[in-house]
């Protein structure tokens, strides 16, 4: 992959401006939606039953991300992807600490009928998503990002899709393309919700892009270039967050070129 | 309208300090608290339909904000503003999104009857809940404030109170007179729950103002002019939230006799 | 009480990183997951009844906190309790607002059965809990810390465990130990959540500490110190937030050695 087509992603989001659904966990709800604004997107929470269906078809994406899922938001996330599938809105799965739970297991495990444009997600859950690990503790992994390499090419196998595996470098893959990011700031750890707010920018990405691992990679991208200029900024976790959405809405296309893009296949 | 007029409402909000309930979306709740305790009032969130009304009774305002509304809120909700009119307490309705989803649209047309003191949106929104327009994009205004004016002034006469259509110039009316406020700063736009923080300092003003056309025009001309102190300080979107809260706490009445106040009419 | 003991528990704090499962309300969740990160501990929030039981077995220490709480979080919130108690891993309860409502006042002393290693509250919430006041105003006591002595010491002999009354001066005691802890800054009580994010750091300080009293006076110390410097470097309420979590981070056991302990019996 070349670091120009990162860059025509992201001036076409600046351009397109995409109106991306999120159904997400109530931790990370605020950061999630500045971090949307910041690059230049439209961000809608709407999780309720009675309209995510409604509104996922009519979006330009559509986020899931299960971090504090319960009968009715997972109601309104099975409504919400199968909206989306059937309008053909491109669609992202965050299966935050499955593989800890059961119930949130069988939930994720049933969604990836919908056909996930991208599952992004850490080592461990993509491990049990795919059937071949147990998850990690709460929401942190346990495992290596080339741990879940093999998990991660099946699993998009199944989805027809992308699947980001989220680690110190990140691995992304198509199942037959692979890309590897590197950069990014261990402080995006120690901020709840960066994470589940890549997620989001990566149905951001997807939704202006012809090639969703090339809209997976851009976000990966722009997320850790941010963060290498959050961290010279900031003075601690509580600082660096709101210097990583100034860097999030500063960074063009052209430092996307930037990119610490490692090609493995 | 004179501006000393505002600047008596932001002396009496400080030496008041309203208990302001809020019935709002998840997505906003930490930066309209955080917004209620800068400008010195005493916010709390209780939306269990198991209290909302009891609470309501109590409080000196309410707000009601459907962003993401589902069947439990909108029960509590129901009942917070059943109960505020019953004890005549003042309350805001925010219809976020009214207009774009059938669900949310019924349910804040349906409390209309419940005549709330200040109804604040944006263009798109005010001609939804009107009967005069299908809504706009996701939480987006795709009309003009201008373009409301007649939708925001029939309303008015409906509910008997104040009809705030938020924008770059924000539009105010009773129906009778009409004020506009100009100033703030792009940067509101970008900050997630900024607007929804703003229908929150309406409640915390309309408490502690007899007029309630004062209410909502002070606490739209203390949100503008912290926006452009803000704006001055920040470094990009990130960093612009921090810095509007501490301008919100900082700006006394004396700041608000610089208000952008356009009469007409 | 000795401020190494407060040192040693805050160097185990970091090394042994303890899993804090809460069950918290949406206002300060954020803020919340943020605090535990900075002081070393790792947050999960999961508060669906289908999966809150079998979390909390697997946890350090479990946070319960009734601030927006509503039928589905109670039942979690019960189960998480019951099931904490049973596989003896301590759990911090937070009467938000307790006294004032009588759907959550009617939980929390349900929840009392269960017997939390810590119950920290502001003065109003203790004597609401244990039968001797009528609770604050929403959020806020109106009761002072010194008021609430003896309702703290007797509410502990009910539940065998600590009680913390938070305030400008602190009041901590297990029924025969009293300590008082000073400092910190008026700017916590204007930020959502400080008080609420003071409960999690008790359950990520119970969980590496042998005296759950020792555990409850460094999370409040902690706080306090942190507040100080984070008040120093503040401009208002809106950049004190980050500063406070920055100044979470940086404090290490040594700092902790110059907590203001009162000794009081």
């Amino acid at each position: 992959m070349e670091t120009v087509e990162l860059a025509a992603a992201r001036e076409a989001l600046r351009t397109r401006g995409p109106l991306v659904h999120c159904l997400t966990n109530t931790v990370v709800q605020t950061l999630t939606a500045n971090a949307l604004l910041a690059v230049g997107a439209a961000p809608a929470m709407v999780d309720a039953p009675e309209e995510a269906g409604e509104f996922a078809a009519v979006a330009s994406a559509v986020l899931v991300n299960v971090g504090t899922v319960h009968a009715r938001t997972a109601e309104a996330m099975r409504l919400a992807a199968r909206s989306a599938a059937t309008a053909g809105v491109p669609w992202v799965l965050d299966p935050v600490a499955v593989g800890g739970l059961a119930y949130r297991t069988t939930l994720a495990t049933g969604l990836l009928e919908h056909r996930p444009a991208v599952v992004r997600a850490n080592a461990s859950e993509i491990l049990a998503l795919a059937g071949s690990g147990a998850g990690g503790r709460g929401v942190d992994s346990t495992a290596g990002t080339d741990e879940a390499a093999a998990a991660a090419a099946a699993l998009a196998g199944r989805t027809g899709g992308v699947v980001a595996v989220s680690g110190p470098v990140d691995l992304i893959t198509d199942g037959d393309r692979t890309v590897r990011v590197g950069g990014g700031s261990a402080l995006l750890t120690r901020t709840t919700g960066a994470g589940c707010a890549l997620g989001a920018l990566v149905a951001a990405y997807v939704a202006v892009t012809d090639d969703p691992l090339v809209g997976a990679v851009a976000a990966h991208a722009h997320v850790a270039l941010a963060a290498e200029i959050a961290a010279d900024l900031a003075d601690g976790p509580g600082t660096f967050a709101a210097q990583w959405l100034d860097a999030l809405d500063a960074l063009d296309g052209d430092a996307l070129t930037r990119a610490d893009l490692r090609d493995a296949g």
